[in-house]
């Protein structure tokens, strides 16, 4: 009998018959003895991937993967009560929208780490970057491939601890070879708060903020920095100083489909990336500059061995595993309906949120935004205007200081100052929370003069 | 039938036997269809630990957690068969020692991270270190209480990309409220030979290198860094400068029972202490600083936020749960035989390693190493010499340039005017993994004149 059973089943089978019969088993325990909270932590446990797909989650109402509608009701704006003496802080821009959509991709980026791993300070010793994980390298260049936001060919590619580190790694590559002078650094106002303190930070001799690139006229050598799409405005930029003999470092950030039509792969000679703003996972400090000059690539290298001995490897090998699976979905996406594409997603979400932000600004009357003319995006396969990653508030109506005047209304955004501009302005994180983001919005559209 | 095995057998026995015949079926296919090295893989895949207690590592020779017997015969040594034209490269101090203790800790410590976690920015953002993750912190204090070698009451944590940023953002902490002249920084040679490129790197004005503190008799402010046990040399340091209104910076990354007796408690302004040498997970770059003055300690948080905006969570919630292991490990192990507690194995391969080297050392009659008194190890409670993480080896008989001689026979060291010193010394790493360590005794043992 055991023989003739053999026969017709081999192990294999038998396994899939017996792990069958566990499934349905526990799928039973559950009924029987779980609530209904018991059974989904349990079922979590079980199937993660099957629980996102149905957890209850900040923006359930609009299912999974389901691009959100750009219109919305006055009732969904309501579903998040204003509790009005609580803060709504977005002064910095946690991109902590992104969330909810890793959620719903279950284990998919789930990274395990043994515990013996990475008991070296190397990746690949012979290597330029000495400290960068290939799987990293690989899917940074997969995922320009697929995007096609990047030219990686002929570039070296340096990761650093987010893009900030890269940042002072650039400036200390281009200056050390040690003029008598410090190298003036400039960048068109309004710019990245934080380029002025990371220039200053420590006063160093090798080079030193300059302020606004539309008003500088220095002979000596200089620093240009231009982010693209900036911020804090949001708008495509190039270079201001018209002077041969300039070095430009590129903040490509926020240069991907979820914030911006992408017209043309980057072709520059220094261009910055970052984690943070391509996936949402600011946690986990990682950027990467591809870097044509190899001997600035090198001096790169050098800066982050000096400062911090390489990047932590464990984030390495997460953002590739985050990074392969937004290619993995997006690849081919374009303009089809693979809604699971990150940046598909993501640019529902963003262009929902302007959506809504335009018809609080609208409704209140005391603010204006900037407006973007639609282009054409070569990744989507459509036309849209900017959906940037902040928002760049003015105050109108002579209000002075739109910073303090939100803080009134207990809502905590970055003034024009820290900008290089006016205090008429506010920047804005459109990447919080969507109960936080609704709040935001929902306030902002009942003040009135 | 049915409804008489029901009362025989509720659902969670059903469930039991079926995962019962899961593994043996599982087992039986792994039998029937795989090579050794597949059923390896698989059974990894099924029983992690029980594999790591199995694995051919390098050293398996000694059986999981045997306390290695400190004698040697020229048979273990001759296990690694010297290819002549091979490299050994010990100039840095990459602890690839510790892979083998933590194979062998199976999957203690294997952390899996979920795809959605970590998009913020912050960790805490009410407290003075936003971006340290609590369970971290709490960690570090239960494992200076355990070993006692630092008092952390009253103290602030600082965690850092690697105790390197660490020590950038103690001079930052120290001297951003601008003194007319930078801040000399000085150290009793032979010191770490990064701190002079750490310190002058992009040629702050806040602060400079000074060289050896022992030679330092500048009026200004001054910071003396003093690491003890000493990198490179292992001996047991208090500060030289004997002025007052210094400041001290106490780097105690390697204040740990495997290397050096723990005589008390360290009560420091600030101390530094890193993972990398701690646990050996160099590559996940974390450190920690203690910190007494909390206006240095937010300064200190300040510079890492304008230079990496933090610091990896992956990471730091991986560096949590290993030194969770530790302090699990060794809780009361004192002199106990608990020899799975990390600084008892470690203790016990540093012997070994430093038995082995001065025999190397004497056989070949031309270089000299340091000698360590004993001292009482509280935590371990017993009595021995200092067994430093790098040998601070001399070349006798008037070879001058004791790296290029080294080169010679393809052993790269870092030499001694790296550390402030003459060119007779050169520091070699002492916890590469053994197949390395072994190469390189076996090679010094044969070197003569």
């Amino acid at each position: 009998m055991a023989a003739a059973l053999r026969t017709l089943f081999s192990t294999r089978h038998m396994l899939m018959l017996s792990l069958a019969l566990n499934l349905s088993l526990m799928l039973k325990m559950i009924e029987e003895k779980s609530s209904p909270a018991e059974s989904l932590i349990i079922m979590e446990k079980l199937q993660p991937k099957l629980i996102a797909e149905v957890s209850p989650s900040e923006s359930t109402q609009q299912g999974r993967f389901e691009a959100p509608q750009p219109h919305f009701s006055a009732q969904e704006t309501g579903d998040t009560p204003d509790d009005e003496d609580s803060i709504v802080n977005l002064d910095h821009g946690d991109p902590t929208m992104y969330e909810n959509y890793w959620q719903q991709m279950g284990d998919r980026t789930t990274v395990v780490i043994p515990g013996w791993q990475f008991t070296s300070y190397f990746s690949v010793a012979s290597n330029l970057c000495w400290f960068l994980e290939p799987e990293l390298a690989n899917e940074i260049i997969r995922l320009h491939g697929v995007v096609g936001n990047a030219i990686t060919d002929g570039r070296h590619i340096v990761v650093g601890t987010g893009s900030s580190q890269l940042y002072q790694a650039a400036l200390y590559a281009y200056t050390s070879s040690g003029a008598s002078e410090p190298v003036t650094v400039v960048s068109a106002a309004p710019y990245y708060s934080s380029y002025p303190t990371a220039t200053d930070c420590v006063k160093s001799s090798l080079f030193r903020w300059g302020g606004d690139a539309r008003v500088y006229d220095g002979k000596g050598p200089y620093i240009e920095l231009v982010t693209s799409p900036n911020n804090p405005d949001g708008f495509v930029r190039d270079s201001v100083v018209n002077r041969s003999g300039g070095i430009l470092i590129h903040d490509l950030a926020y240069y991907w489909p979820h914030y911006t039509p992408i017209t043309s792969p980057a072709n520059h000679e220094l261009t910055l990336f970052t984690v943070s703003k391509t996936t949402g996972h600011a946690g986990s400090r990682i950027g990467w500059a591809l870097v044509k000059d190899p001997l600035i690539a090198k001096k790169m290298v050098k800066y982050i061995e000096v400062s911090t001995i390489g990047v932590s490897k464990d984030s390495q090998v997460r953002a590739a595993k985050v990074l392969k699976v937004v290619s993995d979905g997006c690849e081919g996406a374009g303009g089809s309906d693979k809604v699971e594409c990150l940046f598909r997603y993501s640019h529902s979400q963003m262009t929902r949120r302007w959506m809504q932000l335009r018809e609080a600004v609208k409704e209140s009357g005391v603010f204006s935004l900037p407006e973007f003319s639609p282009r054409h995006c070569n990744f989507l396969e459509q036309s849209f205007g900017s959906l940037p990653a902040f928002a760049w508030l003015k105050c109108e109506d002579g209000i002075e200081d739109c910073e303090s005047f939100l803080r009134r209304f207990k809502i905590v955004t970055r003034g024009g100052r820290h900008f290089g501009v006016g205090p008429s302005y506010v920047r804005v994180s459109m990447l919080d929370r969507d109960r936080t983001f609704n709040l935001f919005v929902r306030r902002l559209s009942k003040i009135h003069r």
